[in-house]
C-alpha cells in the first residue's frame, strides 16, 4: 500500500481539504502511475456536493487523470516503468457482459467502475486524480502518444475528449456532413475541434455573441448565436447531426429543426432539471432523433488520444494549483474558464 | 369533372353531414376509383375538429382508401379498369428533393399534398375518402393484391399499416429481434401484426389487461400490462427496438428503460399535449434514442401491401355505414373500436 497526498470532499456543504488516502498494494495485472496533471470536470464538482445523491464521503474527485508510470506487475506487458500513461472516468467493468465484449465498458450491464465514487455501481469507494498518485490495472490504462509538452492539455481528453469524440464518431461525422455543436464550454470546445479535424463542416451554437471569434479560432466553419431567431432559422433542416454539450436545461425544439430527414441530436450534458418536454411533430415529421451518450470505450479513448495526438488536438486550458480547487469550482458555476481548469500536481506536494 | 357524394364537415363544432364535391376531369396520368371502402383514422377526427388548427372548410376527411379503378388517363401504364386499387394518406409532392428522390415522399421538403385537406403544404384544398370517387395521379396509387374479399379489411393499411411497418422496417426490425408495440389500438394492433409476421420476437405493451388475450391472438409473443410495475421490471434492458403507437401524453422513461444499449423508442402517435419531459440519463447511460416516423413513401406502402398480402394480413375492422361516422369519431374517443371503423362506402349511394 502507498500513502498519497490527496484533497478530498469530506460533506457535501464544506470545501475541499487536504486529505491523505491509501492507494492498494500494486498486484500483478496493475500499473502505478505519478500523476501529473488532473483536469476538472463538472462531475467532480456534482459528486464532492452530493448533486446526484450517490457520494460516498470522503470522495476525491478526478476523472482526467495523466502521469508517469512508477510501478508495473508483473503480468503488465504494455507499459514500463518512465511511460507516459492516462486514465479516465473508468478503472473496471465486468469484462464479460455484451457491452464489455463489444468494448462498450461505459455502457457495462453490471455498472463500471468509475475512477471515483465507485461504489455507484457497487464494490469499495475508489479515489480520483486529485491526488499524487493512483494504481490501476493495465486494461483501463491509456497510452499517451502527445509530446511531454503538451501534458496538461492531454488530461481533459480523458473525459471531455472521449465524450464529443463518441458520439461524433458512432453517428458518423465526417467529409461532407454538416455538424453542429451546442454549447462552448469544457465539451463543446473539444467538440469543435474533434468534429473539424475529422473533416467535418463545423456550425457551433452559443449564446454568448463573445464567443463567436472564439468558436472560429477553435475550427469552427460558422457560429450561430442562439438566441437570434433569425441566425437560428438558416439552419433549418441543414443539419446531419448535433451534438449538444449543455447541461442546464434548455429548449429542444430549436434545435431539432435543424436537422435534415434522419437527422440525430445527441445529449452528452445531463440536467439535474429536465429540459422543457420535445414536440414530438418536431421528430415524426423529419424521422429525426433524440439520443444520449455517455463517455466512450477504452479502447475508443485510447483511439481518441491517438487521433487527437495525429491531429495536433489537445484541450484549451487554464493550469492551477491543487489549493486553487475551491475557486475553479466557484469559476466553473459561472462557466468563467476557457476552456478547462486541469490541477498542476506537483504543487499538492 | 365529376360530381360525387361526400360527407363532409362545416365547421370545427358541427357533425359531419352530406355533401356534394366535384372532382377534377381525368388528366393524362390520372386514375379515377370508385370508392369501395375507407378507413376511419383518429386524423380524420383531428381535422374535422380543427385540433390542429390547421383545417379548411368544409372538410372530407379519409385517407385509407380502397377501391375499383374505372377510368384511366391516356398516359396511364400500371392501372386499368376493374383492377383494384388503393390511396393513402398522400396524393402528391414535389418530386424533385433529395426525399423525394429517395422514395420518402413524406418527408417532401416542400410538402406532400395530403389526401384531404391538402393545403396545409400549399395548394388548392383536396377531399378525402369519405366520398363515392376520387382522381388521383398514377404515381401515388397502390396496387391492391389481397383477394377481393378482404378489401374493407386492406383500407386501414392504407394509413395505420403503413406508418407501423415503415418504422419496424427503418429500424430494422427482424428474426432475432425483441421488439416492443406500446398501445393495442388501431395502429398497435397492425405493429402487433406485422412486427410479428417480420419474425421478431413481440412484446405488447397495453394498459388494459382485458387485452392480454387479444394481443396474443394478433401475434404477440407477450403481452405485459404496463401499469403493473412488476411486470415491466421483467423486460429492463431487454428491447431492441419500441414502437410506440400511443398518442396520449405518457411517461416515456419507464419505457426507455426496457430498451438495451442502442435501443430506439419511436413514436408514431403525435400528442396534442406533450409527454412529460423524458430524463436525459434514460438516454446517456445506454446510448439510447427517441425518434419519430411519420406514414412511409409510396414504394413502401406498396411493399407493404404486397407484404400484408403475402403474410395475409389486413386489419381488424368494424363495418360501419357512413351514416354512422359521428357516432364512430365518438366511440374512437373512448377507444372503443377493436380495432379500426372501416366505412362501406355502397351505403352513400
Ligand atoms: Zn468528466
Ligand atoms: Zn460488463
Ligand atoms: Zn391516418
Ligand atoms: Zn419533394
Amino acid at each position: 500500500m502507498t500513502k498519497a497526498k490527496a484533497y478530498a470532499a469530506l460533506d457535501p456543504h464544506s470545501a475541499l481539504v487536504p486529505f491523505e488516502i491509501e492507494r492498494r498494494a500494486l498486484g500483478p495485472t496493475d500499473v502505478q502511475i505519478q500523476i501529473l496533471y488532473c483536469g476538472v470536470c463538472h462531475s467532480d464538482l456534482h459528486t464532492a456536493r452530493n448533486e446526484w445523491n450517490n457520494t460516498l464521503y470522503p470522495s476525491v474527485p478526478g476523472h482526467e487523470i495523466v502521469g508517469r508510470v512508477v510501478a508495473v506487475g508483473e503480468q503488465v506487458s504494455r507499459f514500463k516503468v518512465g511511460d507516459l500513461a492516462g486514465v479516465g472516468c473508468m478503472v473496471d467493468s465486468c469484462g464479460d457482459c455484451p457491452s464489455c465484449h463489444d468494448g462498450d465498458e461505459q455502457y457495462c450491464e453490471h455498472g463500471f467502475t468509475g475512477t471515483y465514487n465507485g461504489p455507484v455501481f457497487g464494490g469499495e469507494n475508489t479515489y480520483g486524480g486529485y491526488s499524487q498518485t493512483i494504481v490501476v490495472k493495465e486494461s483501463f490504462v491509456l497510452r499517451i502518444r502527445h509530446a511531454e509538452t503538451d501534458l496538461a492539455g492531454v488530461a481533459p481528453l480523458l473525459c471531455a475528449g472521449i465524450t464529443t469524440y463518441s458520439p461524433l464518431r458512432h453517428w458518423q461525422v465526417g467529409p461532407g456532413k454538416k455538424v453542429g455543436i451546442v454549447g462552448l464550454g469544457g465539451l463543446g470546445h473539444m467538440g469543435v475541434k474533434i468534429a473539424h479535424a475529422m473533416g467535418a463542416q463545423v456550425v457551433l451554437f452559443t449564446t454568448s455573441a463573445s464567443k463567436v471569434e472564439d468558436g472560429k479560432r477553435l475550427g469552427a466553419d460558422e457560429v450561430c448565436v442562439s438566441t437570434d431567431p433569425e441566425q437560428m432559422s438558416r439552419y433549418t433542416g441543414q443539419l446531419d447531426f448535433i451534438l449538444n454539450t449543455v447541461a442546464a436545461p434548455h429548449n429542444l425544439d430549436a434545435l431539432l429543426q435543424l436537422l435534415k430527414r434522419d437527422g440525430t441530436m445527441t445529449l452528452v450534458g445531463a440536467p439535474a432539471e429536465r429540459h422543457p418536454s420535445p414536440d414530438v411533430f418536431g421528430l415524426i415529421f423529419k424521422r429525426r432523433s433524440i439520443a444520449g451518450s455517455l463517455i466512450g470505450g477504452i479502447r475508443e479513448t485510447q483511439e481518441m488520444l491517438d487521433f487527437c495526438a495525429e491531429h495536433g488536438i489537445t484541450s484549451d486550458i487554464e493550469l492551477i494549483p491543487m489549493q486553487y480547487i475551491n475557486t475553479a469550482y466557484e469559476r466553473m458555476l459561472k462557466s468563467d474558464v476557457r476552456y478547462r481548469f486541469v490541477i498542476d500536481m506537483a504543487t499538492l506536494n
